[in-house]
């Protein structure tokens, strides 16, 4: 069956966004460097980050949100409003940040669009998700975007009905293995992983040994010829 | 023309929304009474989140966000951190507080369901928008939910083809006649306002003047009779 949609991930697989929170994580830990030293600041907010999913779900605007309430929870409220002024500015320019898509992916997202349907599928604020799809110059090649608050099977499976032709006749790409890669293969599509350099490597666990729709890419470039072979 | 699709705005449609904002205004006003007035605290954070609006978007998070920078700001960054921590508090409870459907929705979205689709279109943060739906109760009653970032006549000519069968066979209800009335009425949809109590009159000049699809409703419960006049 030949593919007839893409799916593909936009923080990190398209343009960088972790790099731009390490630089604010470093900042961070700079900025509270009287209170506390920087593993003890990563493990409390990381901590705050946890508690606070439920809440704030993801992106900039939670995560700057749990970078001042941990500021305040590290130095027992004894931290000055100079502080939390320049973590309030740090988190926005998270939000602001020129969106630099990854190399290659232009020309990727050229090849991919002239011969099938392209879909964003992303996590995170709507409307930040939006304005960086915007900055990027890339929203031309995309058919939908969706952005959505969890990515399960269910997800796929209704992403790819709603948008394309079925699960079966979509293949997704992106840097997650947990929410990238094996949510769309259990919905039956296929699914390529394409690592971006600043995250942990999966555990070898992870990995799915010899699955017949699953490859990892070393790049964006290296996916219109996968999908060509699966036809 | 029947009418088989039915959408509806969120906040202050739906359940309440907008009281609790008001609550946490005066919190607001309460913490800072040291710095300024009501009237000038209210002015700066107005200002504070128009200027904002484009980074932030709409929603809780980039509210307190904006509640935060504007209590730095008037206080000339003087404010302590003990109430820097109850405003970050009194955003965390906009997100976390109970929600209530208003009286006789349930009962009209149960007859609404019964005959047509029922699609919930909504701004806002993506992941606050579904907790409420699921915190409601209210989710079984749609086939569809669509969180957008901007309402125009556009989005609701999108929404409406991709989950009904266009806008010409839908209608739109709401609390504001900017974002729910008169961009539907635009992309040739019927439109309902149904006011909120807290919410500032409208100007008389939006009114549209003997629009034949809008009608002005007290509550969702008028709604099933003024579809079943239409058709």
């Amino acid at each position: 069956m030949p593919i007839t949609t893409v799916g593909l991930d936009a923080d990190d697989t398209l343009w960088h966004c972790e790099s731009i929170f390490r630089i604010t994580h470093q900042r961070f830990n700079e900025l509270l460097a009287d209170f506390a030293d920087p593993q003890t600041l990563e493990a409390a907010l990381t901590l705050t980050e946890s508690r606070n999913h439920e809440v704030y779900g993801y992106g900039a605007k939670g995560f700057t949100l749990s970078m001042l309430e941990t500021a305040l929870e590290v130095s027992d409220r004894n931290v000055s409003a100079a502080v939390l002024s320049e973590i309030l500015a740090a988190g926005r320019e998270i939000m602001t940040h020129p969106v630099e898509p990854l190399p290659g992916v232009r020309e990727a997202l050229e090849i991919l669009a002239a011969e099938r349907r392209l879909i964003l599928i992303t996590k995170g604020d709507l409307f930040h998700q939006e304005t960086k799809l915007a900055a990027s110059g890339l929203g031309e090649f995309f058919a939908a975007v969706e952005i959505v608050s969890e990515k399960n099977p269910n997800t796929y499976r209704n992403v790819f009905a709603r948008h394309g032709t079925g699960a079966e006749q979509a293949a997704m790409a992106g840097n997650s293995m947990r929410s990238d890669v094996l949510p769309a293969l259990e919905a039956g599509s296929y699914a390529a992983l394409i690592p971006y350099p600043l995250v942990w490597r999966h555990e070898a666990a992870d990995v799915p040994v010899d699955h017949p729709r699953y490859r990892e890419l070393r790049s964006l470039a290296d996916m219109p010829e996968w999908l060509a072979r699966i036809a």
